[in-house]
């Protein structure tokens, strides 16, 4: 029988939403094995609105689950209303919008909080046992809400190709166990059904991301 | 040696910029292939902002070429700029923007006209004998620039599937050869090097309109 995973949303732009290509990528790997997938996002503002042509805040407002719309081409719903009972798995794509609206890791680093409704959710998937998949700085959310689980961002020594390496470092003084994997690979918390992979912490290919996140996508339906 | 793609964006968000699928795909087969990738959009208003969950226009303003800096994560560059004697090919995704944003086709349906940069850029790609490739909504472009040529804009019977399906009989009307293709299949007009596939003009699962963009990246290549 077909999978149903939720997806969840935080905008649509690399800088202030959701990595548009990763969530492209999810989506198109989860069709491909037929999940059925269901989009959601906060209904509420952005932390801020980034001009993506010169990497600055504006002084515009947009709403998040307006801007993931633009992903879903239409079709998103409120998060408030995501049953996790409905749902076989769940898997957040990455982008800055995580760290902004998903969280407050881009303000405030490892004092971070993740925003409660999320948390709520992550939480529950992980309690009733259903997998969950992130890549790219969503697994910061599940070093939060899950300590001590296991994952990757990708690699630890800083480098032209890995430019955010020091989140690995921040995800071990949590408690995690952070595992060095490549742009293409996953790593597997069996004990906690988390599954990630680097995406565009890693400055690669796009196709490359593309493939890690089918990587991602695979594991996450074979723990479902 | 690697060809260069220049690839046109319109925007971010199907109703009113670029379709960020389509985008993606191009992107991620344009990647694969070992192409070089230069994105550009024009450096105006669009049209009209679509809140996205309601598919309505909103009052807001939004600059086309800062919203598709959201798809190209911060590189595109001002389409007044585009020298086409640097590259191999063009590629223009899908989208309302298409035809609101880089053509009046939304508005003023068959009695349309292309954006006249737009257009000058589609004449001279094309009298210097390197081939574009279209998809989805784009090959309107292509029938008003390039008189008499063939192409696809999926089928010509509407129903559930293919719900825009009187685009092709305007392409009919316009004196362009219309070819009913299936969402994985491409049109290659082999004497204008014009690719197009139907995309999202077909209401088909995405990784099928992945794919078919991606029969369209080989075809565009190969012509190259």
């Amino acid at each position: 029988m077909a999978k149903s995973v939720a997806v969840i949303l935080s905008g649509c732009g690399v800088y202030d939403g959701t990595e548009v290509h990763e969530a492209s990528a999810v989506l198109v790997h989860l069709s491909r094995a037929g999940a059925k997938v269901e989009m959601f996002a906060p209904n509420t503002d952005q932390m801020h609105v980034v001009n993506h042509c010169e990497g600055k805040p504006t002084q515009e407002k947009r709403n998040i689950l307006q801007e993931s719309a633009r992903i879903a081409r239409g079709t998103v719903t409120d998060l408030a209303k995501l049953d996790v009972s409905k749902f076989d798995a769940v898997i957040i794509p990455g982008g800055f919008g995580v760290a902004k609206n998903l969280s407050d890791w881009a303000v405030k680093g490892k004092d971070y909080a993740i925003q409660p409704q999320v948390e709520k959710l992550i939480k529950a998937f992980h309690q009733a046992g259903k997998p969950l998949g992130m890549c790219c700085i969503s697994p910061v959310l599940a070093a939060k809400a899950l300590p001590g689980c296991e994952l990757t961002v990708g690699q630890d020594k800083e480098c032209e190709r890995w430019p955010y390496a020091q989140t690995a470092s921040v995800m071990k003084e949590m408690g995690c166990k952070h595992v060095n994997k490549n742009v293409g690979e996953v790593h597997v918390d069996v004990k906690n059904k988390l599954v990630t992979t680097s995406a565009f912490m890693c400055n690669a290919p796009i196709h490359e991301v593309f493939d890690g996140i089918g990587v991602m996508v695979k594991a996450v339906l074979e723990l479902a």
